[in-house]
């Protein structure tokens, strides 16, 4: 319950009384099936903070539905709704806990879950999210895609595959990076998330396992433990993914698959070296070993182009390639696309229809004229401009006020600094005071229940002021949970 | 193999030979991995007739592979990629076969999946597909939304539940047809589809099973059972749900749910009776019976306005309601939304962020726009106008064939004319003789197996001229299987 943001509207110049105008909201979203019976209210601080009235109001509120019999506090704390049967109908009411607490997929974790709400609050300063800000967003371009929506029908649905002119359009996109494919090769999807969402419940059977770098993406990882599979995790070290500690778990597991972030690795911004991707490329040919290879941020380097994908190298088809258009465009227009041997792309095709019959033909149309007129190379220089100039801004902050106390790496491209803090600092702990403060952080156990002291930060996403500002306030707070 | 298109140029005027052009062609495939070692190649009729050469030629470039050692025929007929180490490396290559075949989710039906090819056939006459056709589609409408996208940011991630604004629109729409609910019971979904796959992954435990009408939609089912969800069939007559029916499966299985269409079902276009609806909703209550109410048809209403919506009586909680703007609007847009009780929306909206990130939020904005401004009212008005004089047209065409030979229903909403065809007909014949004749039909052995005698017809698709050519043509194609 305390998930859902209370957005009441109350009329401070009506005649009903505040409290009896907040009574009345509740007692109807509990009669209308909303607040089934067992539904949790949100605690009365909340309520009255979110309402933006006193607690006393809230309370008094409270304590009318509770005389009817409809509410009840417990031992636990909190109140719940206990009854909703003002008609007097003898109703049982389903259990929904009983539901949503039974179903396969896992839950987020508490710490997503949190980080998922705090970054809607329009207030916060969120330092270490992984997508452009605002302002980095190409706005006038798409206007412009938008306003000049020639003949194309983008209104039907699309082929299983998706958009063919999109998919023709990949193929030279992805040419200029030594991929060479043909349409019939490339699936679309509703970003590279859902592309892992398709593999885990297409490719890999049950049970089985797959290994993944550590720290990583943790919604990547998560996928697949959703699905039933199990997740091994492999050391990594500045070079990228170390041999001996995979070769070692590939050993033990048999997992089905690798999944691996060669380039400007989330969240240490690690380049897997020349050296590793030949012998990475070389133990999966020999131990026909699938690798998921996700490539999202191969577009924002920074300092010079990194090396080329391992999918350039594939000769055999061993590689499930990962593009989006999230992190260089947009990622609310939810499009990436996977390269693969065509018959895995025939069978995740058939299941992306079964479960959401194909992405938005809007945002294909809209991804289509953006690689083909230009749009894709002209904002790309542009970005990293900017992100160039944003990270050297963060990295001077961090020296400024961490010089004494942290560990970092200096990223050549994509959006992430793996920020270590002293041992004595408790994260989770970090996170709580922070967060009171307005300052959203993203704590390394997210990434690797082992990195229990690093922080990941991201300088695509706040104003930059505010990021310096918040690197200040964190040192402070840092320094506060070191004293304790 | 056989699924993917070919899409290849071949050029006649160059000095190569075409068969040399076509085996370099297949040459690259095979070397880049896209059709990597055990991939059937498709029927060298096929072959020839997709590159618009003779199979002669295709023959000859086959041979010459062959004679590499690089692909062979097999006893069962068809040939694979054997080989593909023109380089001489001695590599073990991944079996994507069992991959494929060893993922938890199933495949399409096989009927599905021609249908799905077929589909994106630009010379074929579709009499089935459920969706308006291109020329009911509102586009300058949308081309005037899109032009016009103002100040509103929609190219971020939206929030876990969905545009905020949207869902707002949503409650007054649905507010119209007797549902009260606010923007916290409501997810933004990529249509209904994907809805139901939320459901199946989120509330339900394994094992477990659900009720559908039989016949009933046919993917909404498979989604179900993909998930490892047994899915048990009750019985409809023209009131809609046959109660004792029900009575009897839900005693015998104790299912976890009900997912039934009350509102012009699919594909039998059956309104479910004022009276079963009451029964229906007692059921719920009194056995604490979740129901998924599919309502995605009911704007479409042809003569008078149907039942209020089973949602807008549910008091407790016990519904899960589903509404899209797929048939009313635009598929490709891929807007739907599931209203429930808050904590069932909390935990579908946390899978939802786990597994894509969200729905498009330029799919999301173009409907938050086309809501509040109005057009769909406007639209809805004239869409009915057009398929009131489709239906009327098709019904004439069906009486003039099919009087004699067959039966149907009159729909008075939705798409769909669920016909009967003579027990001597054997549909899936029907079906090919059709295809070969560029005719696409749906077979009722989709929607239920036992439905052996049926097809789903749609007046929503097809150019007007040409589904009465069908009909004339399935008569005859009919009346042929009759006299085997």
């Amino acid at each position: 319950m305390s998930k859902s943001k209370l957005r009441w509207l109350l009329e401070r110049d009506q005649t009903l009384p505040l409290y009896r105008q907040i009574e009345q909201q509740l007692r109807q979203r509990i009669s209308n099936g909303e607040w089934p019976v067992g539904t949790r209210l949100p605690s009365q601080r909340k309520l009255a903070e979110q309402l933006g009235v006193n607690r006393s109001t809230v309370t008094q509120a409270i304590d009318e539905l509770a005389s009817w019999g409809i509410i009840a506090g417990n031992k636990g704390g909190g109140t719940r709704v206990v009854n909703n049967t003002w008609n007097r109908l003898a109703a049982n009411t389903i259990n929904w806990d009983r539901y949503v607490e039974s179903g396969a997929h896992q839950p987020n974790l508490p710490a997503i879950r949190q980080i998922n709400e705090a970054e809607y609050r329009a207030d916060i300063i969120r330092t270490g999210t992984g997508e452009p800000g605002p302002e980095l967003l190409p706005t006038a371009r798409i206007r412009h895609i938008l306003a000049d929506a020639s003949d194309e029908p983008f209104l039907g649905y699309e082929e299983p595959k998706g958009n063919l002119r999109l998919r023709q359009q990949i193929v030279h996109y992805v040419a200029k990076q030594g991929i060479q494919c043909s349409p019939e090769s490339i699936l679309i999807v509703s970003g590279a998330l859902q592309a892992l969402q398709l593999i885990a419940i297409g490719l890999l059977q049950r049970p089985s396992s797959i290994v993944a770098e550590a720290p990583s993406y943790i919604q990547s990882v998560r996928v697949f433990q959703s699905a039933g599979i199990g997740v091994h995790r492999v050391a990594m070290d500045a070079q990228g993914i170390k041999m001996s500690h995979l070769r070692q778990q590939l050993t033990e597991h048999q997992p089905g698959l690798l999944y691996t972030i060669p380039t400007f690795h989330n969240p240490t911004g690690t380049i897997m070296s020349n050296e590793r991707r030949a012998e990475l490329l070389e133990l999966s040919s020999s131990l026909s070993l699938p690798l998921i290879e996700d490539d999202v941020y191969r577009e924002l380097w920074l300092d010079e182009e990194p090396p080329p994908p391992l999918k350039s190298q594939d000769r055999h088809g061993n590689i499930l390639y990962l593009g989006s258009l999230s992190k260089m465009m947009s990622p609310g227009i939810r499009v990436g696309w996977i390269i693969a041997p065509v018959p895995v792309i025939d069978r995740l095709a058939d299941i992306k229809m079964q479960t959401d019959y194909g992405s938005s033909g809007l945002s294909q149309y809209v991804a289509t004229r953006w690689l083909a007129d230009g749009h894709q190379a002209q904002h790309q220089a542009w970005l990293r401009e900017q992100l160039q100039a944003r990270r050297d801004r963060l990295l001077a902050a961090l020296e400024y006020h961490f010089g004494d106390i942290g560990a970092w790496n200096v990223p050549a491209g994509g959006f992430y600094i793996w920020l270590r803090l002293p041992v004595t600092v408790h994260v989770h702990r970090l996170f709580k005071l922070a967060l009171r403060e307005r300052i959203l952080i993203h704590p390394g156990y997210m990434y690797d229940r082992a990195a229990a002291h690093h922080i990941r930060l991201s300088y695509s996403y706040a104003e930059m002021g505010q990021l310096e500002h918040s690197i200040q306030r964190l040192r402070q707070l840092v320094k506060q949970c070191m004293d304790v």
